[in-house]
């Protein structure tokens, strides 16, 4: 692609004298663009609850890794001493930023959906407390990931570098925290925390799914996890599974809000890369393994393994000769 | 993996000590790496043009995306007031950085093809104008985007969500800003933004395709739509699709660089996830349904539905006692 | 979802009351995070040697990226008066935080493991040496990798535009100089690397693989390339290939530890999207192709095209009246 031939009849003799001709048309287009937003054709977010860039949203996942792991992401090192010190000024920043955080995020939907909007503060503040109390809860289960993740993979040289490095760790830590914000009611927040791991890792699970102890996610780019998954314990899966939603009609979103629709698997399942499993109403059974690319919507029972039968491959004779 | 065992003969007694020792290897080695700069296997970019480094790229999308759908990704609470004060400043900053830009990538363009460069501001600033005059165009069709993800996901809790947290809207916005600076014939710029977006979202949409309103990416995770690709209104496509060209020779590059290599989606169809449709002569008709993981090298007419044949699986017995 | 009714009888009058009450309750809830760090299901790094922040990480890499590509990645022109200054500075900085990340890696790993912990600050350095020394060995590499690149997309407009932009030259370059330092002995480091790399651009390559040169990976996506795989010279996969291992016993994290599990691809073979090639004993033959989606557990010879019999679709008649 070459570049456009300047445009005729638009050429100044000075950049100074070109930019500020070039800028004297700004206004009119500015006023353009404002006036439009009162367009039906724009969506607008004015006299609404501001919700939290996405800045404060990676400090608040920060903050609670460095509690659910505690001394792998300080900056400082930690030994016994400084430990409660450092532990006990994470806890006091994030609990604020939280509180504030969740009040702010229902606020945002009273206002907007002209639901009574009172007590909001009050809430923020106890649900941050909540989420807090959970902590150690949800350390104890991610010790069970980080295990299984390490019990099952030879690239593996130790605890440590799954949890300084494995994308499938850090989905499923902001997992488990966004679905305990989702359970207990915080609207919009555990969704755009859940994106950004998405971003990170390309893993996407959504706050809605529940999901047992020992879990693992290896390499992990491409897997995509529905708001009404449930998944036992024990669940090994890989890069580009997907358990979703059966194909739906184009105005499916109203009908099917809040329906099951993504699937269930059940304790010790490994599901191999690429695989899709589809529709509320398909149970992969215990112990079942289900082979790459295979495509399901219907329930396997346990014990059972599902292969995609050895395609046919075409081979065709060599083009080349060796050498060319 | 076991750390090596020291090197020998090359302890020394204090750290200073040793890394005084180390430093003084230093400069013959970056003596080497710097006179390895004009050997024909390093490429350089040495009396060029600067190009805006990531940096930059990642200000321009966030303030167009503050444009695009005011107030959400405001620091401040806008209302009716300062929405003016507010909207005013940002399309002044973002026009300066813009013509900016424009203008370091023509003149980049020119200076590295012996081009003639001449009136590189000129055009910088015309150019940013017409880009900045497109805006409430391009808000308008992000707004059909946006309520057709609305229309069709039973995830999503409002218009505020998807807006705030889906990858599929993020990638769609930069890709309509993108698609209009390639259109005006800017270089480099357009696919730095893209890649940007593709490393943000996993989806990678070429500046160069050209796709209508109600444009919908759920998940999107892998999603690839190349260059030459044509997309109609009203189309869905799910993680992992590739719109692709056909199988290359090698040495495709020159050959068929601005050939029309990549399919054509008409208006009202859904292509759900995995599925790859390859091809510049592949046409999906309206209204058609391509299912999952399959994969299209011909063109199907209007509505029609394809979909893999149930491929046989293998099914092997238990291997192990319930409850083991 | 609606936002829960406030939590009943702990509403308080004032804001400020509210936030006191509330926060009353922090200190329990913090004593019992900071006590459970004790508890047999919390992953503590205690009285450990610090890792390096993923900001340092990013650090290095990008120093890295500006000799590598030297005037690509840098802010201020380079011309060859002030590129021995800008390149000297880049090395200098450069080899500073390497050999201090080096050394802290180690320490880590020796004071985790028990192992005898000597001569850390002297390794870390002369690690770091041999690290620089092989720049210029591994910008000739990458400099056939962009050619390659650009020999076989369509979609390239200039050797500039591969560097500046493409996510798998941005891999291709973290992957290089983790592969040296994973050569070297370096631990954590070469594997936190490859996952940032991963994390941008959704291209997950282990540093302990063996790739040769004019290596392109398109659009990169999903791509996996296990520990043990060996990649021979003018190789090109695109979005979504695994070269991966065959499914594994769930404890074979401790059993296959070290063993070749990954395949062999050797010169000049091309991998379409969404193939899967798995196995330490499987070797896909010079020149050969194989075709997108394909999965393949065994070997395949030279001048081989490999591709999926064109699957049955089955072709449903249209649902919808024309028009509709």
């Amino acid at each position: 692609m070459t570049a456009n031939p300047p445009i005729e009849g638009d050429v100044c003799r000075t950049e100074m004298e070109c930019h500020q001709e070039a800028r004297s048309h700004l206004p009119a287009i500015a006023e353009r663009i404002i006036d439009h937003c009162e367009s039906s054709s724009c969506y607008t977010h004015i006299d609404s609850e501001p919700i939290p860039s996405e800045g404060f949203v990676a400090d608040i996942i920060d903050m609670f890794r460095e509690l659910l792991f505690p001394g792998y992401f300080s900056r400082e090192k930690l030994d016994p001493v400084n430990l409660r010190y450092s532990l006990g000024q994470t806890i006091s920043k994030l609990y604020d930023l939280l509180a504030d955080l969740i009040a702010h995020n229902i606020r945002h939907d009273c206002l907007r959906y002209n639901q009574s909007c009172s007590h909001c503060e009050t809430r923020g503040h106890s649900l941050a407390l909540e989420m807090m109390d959970a902590i150690p809860e949800i350390r104890q289960i991610l010790a069970s990931d980080v295990q299984a993740a390490f019990d099952g993979d030879p690239a593996a040289k130790s605890h440590d570098e799954i949890i300084f490095s494995y994308p499938g760790i850090y989905a499923t830590s902001v997992y488990r925290v966004a679905h305990k914000l989702f359970e207990l009611g915080v609207p919009l927040l555990p969704r755009i925390m859940a994106e950004h791991a998405h971003s990170i890792t390309g893993i996407d699970i959504h706050p809605g799914a529940v999901i047992g102890k020992r879990f693992v996610i290896d390499h992990g780019t491409g897997v995509v996890i529905g708001e009404t998954t449930r998944i036992g314990d024990n669940v090994r899966i890989y890069q580009g599974v997907t358990l979703g939603a059966l194909s739906l009609p184009k105005d499916a979103g109203e009908k099917l809000r809040g329906k099951k629709r993504h699937p269930t698997i059940e304790d010790d399942v490994i599901i191999y890369s690429g695989a899709t499993i589809l529709g509320g109403d398909t149970v992969i059974g215990s112990r079942s393994v289900v082979g790459g690319n295979v495509w399901l919507t219907e329930s396997i029972p346990p014990d059972t393994t599902v292969m995609m039968e050895t395609p046919r491959l075409v081979i065709r004779e060599a083009k080349h000769a060796a050498g060319s």
